[in-house]
């Protein structure tokens, strides 16, 4: 088969943030595959291919599509918003291939990285992702409270930066205050707390705030939050936000 | 002051995977600072800046170097592999602010992100951190062999995907050996490892094996490793390695 599926990592937005393997991912296809709302932001000024896009929440429907333009010739790219690894549609493409056509297993597939919301939320506001870290998806659509509870849980007792993705929606508003609370009964309530908005766009916003204090109603879906890790700390600056960043090291007593 | 520290992420190494802002942050740069290797990766024919590289295990060295340019007046890139905020530079440097001349606080001071190893790794597989995972760094140099134990074995308890950063070098070959002994003790047998070596670069090679029978001593610094979680699975191609994915939902009985 001739057709190829190229699932293309966006990053957070700002084209300055797309990287040139992924621009000409983007280039190379005939069909631009992908939520409605990440296939908006790439410029139809430099790329002129045929728009599928598609609601939320379909993302298996949108990868069966991909991979049946790419079944009759066609060169596909299916496009995330940030990494499409992480919480996106690189495995949702690979669940429809492992469920479908055994043909499909033929087809180039290739996946292109691109900035995940963690690392340019990350950015904003210093390096508090200096030691080491984990990623937890607070939506139950695919998966079960249980389970996110459990890896909260196991994440504050090994005292990893926990970068939280999805943490509110309009069908979800509760939740974020709950992981809040499950932390609370294990993590030092002068943890530091972050929201980053839009991160690696020109309307970035940061929250700055600690475990004790932190009102989860001021998260939504374009939020990424990061709570410390016990030696994760501010550096003071006059008239400024603060610098975050999680020392390397080990630090007795560093709070 | 005027000066500026740009602590720039090059990626995994291919110039198509540098992003524009970073590629810009390097242009604008009258002084580059890095360890040896990653100043090498930098075209001198697209960068002619000045060059001050240094040895590895040198990073507040670098740091305070870089500072202190940058108060003199100059415009200066500290560059990184990867991500800056990912077990490289960008901690670094605000450690050293921190503990430094007050003066550096109000130097103009920015991240600028990059693909870290995890992600290039897993682009190359299929989609292994499809659900929620984590990164631990095996270098003991900065914390106890008793953390990295400990995150260990929160990471299995919680069955999360885990990527681990360097796993292996001449002055520690057994630990990657060990942390294995210590999943397996939690972790079924059947378990997917990956060893991804020179992840993102055209010589990238990956080697597909079990928690029961991977060899540790096929791991070396350009090596980065991920222990799939519960549901990681293999999709069997004719001729052609295996996808590697996780996927998004959690499935009874999956394996």
């Amino acid at each position: 088969m001739s057709g190829s599926v190229f699932i293309v990592g966006l990053g957070p937005g700002s084209i300055d943030l797309l990287t040139p393997a992924a621009s000409r991912a983007l280039q190379a296809a005939t069909d631009l595959v992908g939520y409605g709302p990440y296939i908006d932001r790439i410029p139809e000024t430099l790329f002129s291919q045929c728009r599928h896009a598609s609601g939320n929440r379909v993302e298996i429907d949108r990868a069966q599509h991909a991979l049946t333009l790419a079944a009759e010739g066609r060169k596909v790219a299916v496009v995330s918003g940030g990494d499409p690894g992480v919480f996106a549609m690189a495995a949702a493409v690979f669940e429809a291939i492992e469920a479908g056509n055994p043909a499909w297993r033929d087809l180039d597939i290739r996946v292109e990285p691109g900035i995940t919301a963690m690392l340019a939320a990350a950015a904003e506001v210093g390096a508090p992702l200096g030691a080491d870290f984990c990623a937890i998806s607070l939506s139950d659509n695919l998966k079960s409270w249980d389970t996110i509870e459990r890896r909260l849980r196991a994440a504050a007792e090994g005292d990893f930066v926990i970068s939280l993705y999805n943490p509110a929606s309009r069908a979800r508003p509760h939740q974020l205050g709950q992981a809040f609370e499950l932390l609370r009964t294990i993590k030092s309530p002068e943890t530091v707390v972050l929201f980053v908005r839009k991160a690696g766009t020109p309307e970035a916003g940061v929250i700055v705030s600690t475990l004790a204090e932190v009102d989860s109603a001021l998260a939504d879906m374009r939020t990424l939050v990061i709570i410390g890790a016990e030696a994760t700390r501010l550096i003071p600056r006059t008239g400024l936000r603060p610098w975050i960043y999680t020392p390397r090291a080990e630090q007795e007593g560093a709070r």
